[in-house]
C-alpha cells in the first residue's frame, strides 16, 4: 500500500480535475473497477456538479518581482477552486485572502472553496507574519471548464443483492493520511474479497467500494443509483488509517441497527486499543450523505483519531502540507486492512440464531460442558448466550445485550452450530411457543 | 385585565350561585360566549350537580350580642356550602367549626365543603386565639335550592375539528390570583384568536375556552359532550398568573404526547425563568378531569408557582383573604397572556417535517451554509436538525430529542420550508426508503 | 412439615434410585398425586434418561483393613452416580478422586457426576488431610441398571387451562434445606389449594406442582408434555425455605412479564425483610429449563438465601453433610408456606382494571374520599392508582409503575370494585377514547 501512496500522494487531486482522474485511472489498474462519469452542471438532488478546475500557475510577489509563494512549490499554496486573480493588492486585502493553518505555524493549510467562491492563497503562519510591505502582486491563473466528475466503483457480487457500501474519498491534493490511506486500505480489502470470490468463497452480501470526491461524489452516486438505495443495508467509511492513533469506530445515525451492533461489538473483540463513539462525534465525511434523510443507510466510519479532548484532534498534521508519507507506516495500514476484513467477517456471520434444541442443552452429552466449579465465568457465559438463542436474537443482539464482544458470542454459536443445535437465519424465526 | 379583576373579584362566586352567574354574564360581554346551563341534581358520570347555595347572613356573637365575625365583612367568613345553623354552642364545639389558615395568622382562610357538608365559619388565627368565653352564639342563614350550574364556552373554529381545550375556573369567591387571573388571561387570549380569525387568520385547531366551577364544571361539560372527547387532542389549564413567581408548566398524564413535547420545549425558548415539572407535581385543578380515564386528553397546566420546596408554595396568599388585587400586576398578566399565545403558536406550527431533499442539502447553493470554522455550534445544530427531517419527526420531537428549544428547531425548519426543501404535514409521512 | 422432613431426609434420593421412589411414594400419601414414570435410555429433547444407580457398599481402607470412610456411615461418602471401583491406589491418585467441601473442613460434601462419570469418594477436609500412607484400598460397589425416572405431579384444576407451574426437586440425598424444604412447603401449599377447591373455591389458573429430580426431571416432563407448554403462563421454583436467611425472590428471564411484575411487587408488601434479584443472580435450579428457549415460561424462584457478597452464600451448610434437620425450623417453613400462598393470591388477583367511570370518581359521593389536608400521601396514592385504571394496566403494572406494593394497589382496586366503579378482566380492555 505504501508504494501506491508514494506514487499518487502528490497529485493535485482536486474534486473535478485531471489529476483526480489520473489517480483514479492508476487505482483501476490494481483491481477490476468501473469508472463512472458525470458531467459538470448536472443537477443531482439539491446539488450541481461543479466545473473542472485547473491551476496553471500562481504566485505571490513583492513589487520588485521576488516570488514569496509559488504553486509550483506546493499544490496547497492555492485554495482549491480559487477564482483567477491578477493584480497589485495592499497588505490588508492580501491577508484576507491568505490562509494559514490554525495550529501549525510552519505548515501550508488545505483550504477549499468549491461553492462559496473567492480567490485565495495559502502559506505558513511564519511566512504570513514576515509580510511587512504595503503592497504585493498576486497572480492566480486558474480555469473553470466543463469536465466530468469521476467515481471508481468496485463491485463484489454476493449471494444476495443486499449491498454493503465501502466508501472513501480521493480528493485531498498532496496529502496522505487524509485521504489516500482510506483509499488504499479499501482497495486491498476489495482485492482480498475478490480473491476469495475467485476461490469460490462468494460473500453473502454484495460489496460496493466507492472511490470518489468527498460529499459531491456521494450525492452524485446516490442520486444516480436511487433504485439501489433500498438494497443498501449497511456501510462503512474509511479514512486516516496510517497515522499513530488508536482505531475509532464512529456509529451511524441509527445506533440500534444491526450493522452498528455488529461492528461495535466486533471491534471490542478485535482491537483492545480501539474505541467507539456515536455518530458525528469523531469525524465527518461521506457517511453523512448515506445516513441522511431519503437515504438512511446506516454507515459507520473507521479512522485512526486521537482521543476526544486532544488539542490536535483528529491528528497533528490534519489538513496541512505536513500530511506526507512520513505520517504513515505500511504496518499500520496492514493492521487496519486486517481489521476491516475482520469486521466484514463478523458482519457476514451476523445472523439470527435459531434453536433446534428446547430447554437447556445436555451439555455433557454434546461435550460442551464447562464446569462451574472450575470456570464459573465461562459456565455462566455459555448459558447466558445459549438461553438467548431463540430465533429472535442475532449474534450482535446478544453481544450488545451482554456487553461482550461479537467474537465471544460467535465462538459459542459456532460450537452450537457444529453440534447442529442451532441454525442461522438472515431473518427472524422466533421459537417462543407463547408467541 | 386588571380592571375586569377589580370589577369582579369580590363577588361571592361559589360554584352554583347568583354571584357566579353575575361574573360569568359580565365576562360574556367581553367576547362572544355561550352560557351553558345544567340543573341541580342532574347526574353527570359519577357526580351529581349540587344545589344553588346562598348565604343570606352569618355571624358569631358573644352572648351579650357583640359581633366577632360577620359574613357582611368578608365572604370568606363562611365555609362555602355551609349548612345553616343557629344556636348557642360552647367554646369547644365552636372551635371544631371555626377554620383558620395554616400559615397566615391574620388571614381568613378559604374553606369549602361542597359534598361532605357541615356548618362552619372561618376567621383569622388571631381572632380564634382571642376567644376566651365559655359559650358563643352562632347564626348562619344559608339556603340550598334547585339552581343551574353555568359554564361559559368560547369557541374559535379552526380548519380542523380537532380541538384544543383552554380551561379555567371562576369559583373562588373574593379571591384574585387563584382563580380570576387565569380567567382574564384566557379571555384575552381568546380575544386575540378571535381578532386573528376576523382578519382571516383562522387557526388550524378549533379552540374551546371553558370558564367553569372547578372539578364539577369539567365533569359536567365532558359528560355532556362525550361525542367531542375523541376530537380533543390537547389542553392547557390556566391559573395563578398574576403573582410574582416564575411560570411553571406542569406536564400532562402523557409526557410523550405531542402537546407535552411541544409546550415543554417551547417554554424553554420563550421564558428563561420558567420551569417545567411532571403531572401532579405543581398544582391540581381541572386538568385532572381531562387527563382522567375515559377522557385521556393530555392537558398541561400553566401557573406562576414558587419553586418546589418553598414553604409558602404555591404562593404566600393562597386560599386566603390576602389574595387581593394587590397580589397581581397588569404587566405580569400581559406577560402571561403573551406566553400563552406564543405556546399556541408553537402548537399550531408543530407538524411532521417531510423532506423534499435527499442526502444532505447543498447548503451553499441555497444560501443557508453555516461555516463550521466560524460557528461550529450553529453548523452542527443545522445539520442535526436537517438530518431528522424525515417525515417521521415533528418539530417537537426533534427539539425533545436534541434537548433544545422548539423555537430553535422551528427557525431552521421555517428556513428550509421557505427554500421549499421541506413541507409540513399533520400526519407522519416517513421517507426512509428502507421502510 | 418438620415431621415429614425427619422421616424422609436421610434417604439416598439419587436422581433415579429406589430411595427417590420411596420418598415420592411417601409424599403421594399426603395429597392426590400422579407418579409419572419414564424409562432409562429414553431420549428427551437433547437429553437421555440415565440408568438407575445403586450403591451397595463403599469404603476406603488402609492396606491393613482399617475403614477410614464408609458409605454405611453417611450416603454422601460416595459421589452420586460414581462408577464402581475396586483396587489399591497410591495416595496421589486417591486424592484426585476424594472430594472435600470448599468451605467446611468437617463436613462431607455433596458431589455428583451424573453424566461425566468417574469413580469418587467424599470426605471431610480433616480426614483428607490425615491421609499420610502411600497406598490405600478403595472399594466401591455400585450398579447401573435400567430404571424409571419418576415425577410426582399434583394438579389443581382451575377455571382456566392456563397453568402455573410450581416446581421443586427431591434428588439431594441425605440433605434437608436443599432440597426437602421446598418439597414440603410446596406440598402444604398444594394441600391448601386442594382444600379450597373442595370448599368450592376453585382457582382461576390451573396449578401443577411437580416433584422431580433436578434438571433431567424438568426436561423429561416438558419434553413429554409439549402440548401443555403454550398453556403455561407462569412458574415458581421453591427451595431452601427452612434456614435462617431472608426470602429471596429471583426474577425470571422475562423481567417485564406479568408474573414477574406481580410477584416482585407483592413480595414488597408481604415480607419487609425479603429481597428481589434478577434472573440467574441468586441460585440456579429447574427454573432454567422453564425459562429456556423453546419453552419460555417465566418462572421465578423463591428461596432463603444470604445476601449477595456473603462468603457463605447461599447458606453455610449448602451441599454438605451439615445440611440436617437442625438447619430448619417448623416456624420458618410455615412462614414460607404462607408467603407462597399470598403470592399465589396476588397472582390470582392480578387482572386488568377496567374503569366503569369516566373522569375522576366523585369520591365523597362514594364514601371513598381521602382528605388531602389530613392525609396528603393517601390522597395522592388514591388518585395515582385511580387514574391508571383504564383497562390497559394490570394491578401489577400499576404497582410496578408507582414502585409500591401489589397489596397497596389491590386495596384501592378492591374498594373501587366493591363500589362497582371498575371491573376486572384477564385481557386488556383499553378505554381511552382516542385509541
Amino acid at each position: 500500500m505504501i508504494n501506491l501512496i508514494n506514487e499518487l500522494w502528490y497529485l493535485k487531486r482536486d474534486i473535478v480535475s485531471d489529476d483526480f482522474d489520473r489517480a483514479l485511472a492508476r487505482l483501476a489498474e490494481e483491481v477490476p473497477m468501473s469508472i463512472l462519469e458525470y458531467p459538470s452542471g448536472k443537477r443531482c438532488w439539491t446539488w450541481i456538479i461543479p466545473e473542472k478546475w485547473t491551476c496553471h500557475a500562481a504566485y505571490l510577489e513583492t513589487l520588485d518581482g521576488q516570488h514569496l509563494i509559488d504553486y509550483a512549490d506546493h499544490p496547497l499554496h492555492v485554495v482549491s477552486y480559487s477564482l483567477p486573480f491578477e493584480g497589485i493588492v495592499d497588505r490588508d486585502e492580501l491577508l484576507q485572502h491568505l490562509h494559514v493553518h490554525p495550529r501549525l505555524p510552519q505548515a501550508i493549510p488545505f483550504v477549499f472553496k468549491y461553492y462559496d467562491r473567492d480567490w485565495g492563497l495559502c502559506a505558513s503562519q511564519e511566512l504570513r507574519d514576515s509580510l511587512k510591505n504595503d503592497r504585493y502582486r498576486v497572480t492566480i491563473h486558474t480555469s473553470f471548464e466543463p469536465g466530468k466528475l469521476k467515481i471508481g466503483e468496485i463491485v463484489i457480487p454476493g449471494q444476495s443483492e443486499e449491498a454493503v457500501m465501502l466508501v472513501n474519498h480521493l480528493c485531498h491534493p498532496a496529502m496522505v493520511n487524509d485521504d489516500l490511506t482510506g483509499v488504499v486500505v479499501g482497495l486491498e480489502v476489495a482485492r482480498t474479497l475478490l480473491e476469495r470470490s475467485s476461490r469460490g468463497k462468494k460473500p453473502y452480501y454484495t460489496y460496493r467500494f466507492l472511490i470518489l470526491p468527498e460529499t459531491i461524489g456521494s450525492v452524485v452516486y446516490l442520486s444516480q443509483h436511487e433504485d439501489l438505495i433500498h438494497k443498501m443495508v449497511a456501510g462503512l467509511f474509511l479514512e486516516m488509517l496510517g497515522n499513530d492513533s488508536p482505531h475509532a469506530l464512529q456509529g451511524s445515525f441509527q445506533p440500534d441497527s444491526q450493522i452498528d451492533r455488529c461492528l461495535m461489538s466486533a471491534l471490542q473483540g478485535l482491537d483492545p486499543h480501539g474505541y467507539t463513539a456515536p455518530y458525528r462525534t469523531v469525524i465527518a465525511n461521506d457517511e453523512r450523505q448515506f445516513n441522511a434523510p431519503g437515504v438512511r443507510v446506516p454507515m459507520l466510519s473507521l479512522s485512526r483519531v486521537e482521543p476526544a479532548g486532544s488539542p490536535t484532534r483528529p491528528y497533528r498534521e490534519y489538513h496541512s502540507s505536513l500530511d506526507t508519507p512520513a505520517v504513515v507506516t505500511q504496518e499500520r495500514l496492514e493492521t487496519s486492512r486486517q481489521l476491516v476484513l475482520d469486521l466484514i467477517d463478523a458482519w457476514e456471520n451476523n445472523q439470527y440464531i435459531v434453536n433446534r434444541f428446547k430447554g437447556e442443552v445436555f451439555c455433557s452429552g454434546y461435550g460442551i460442558w464447562i464446569d462451574y466449579r472450575i470456570n464459573p465465568d465461562g459456565h455462566r457465559r455459555l448459558f447466558e448466550i445459549m438461553e438467548r438463542c431463540d430465533g429472535a436474537h442475532t449474534v450482535a443482539d446478544i453481544a450488545t445485550e451482554l456487553s461482550i464482544s461479537f467474537q465471544s458470542v460467535w465462538e459459542v454459536v459456532a460450537l452450537l452450530k457444529s453440534k447442529e443445535l442451532v441454525w442461522l437465519s438472515r431473518t427472524p424465526h422466533p421459537t417462543d411457543p407463547h408467541l
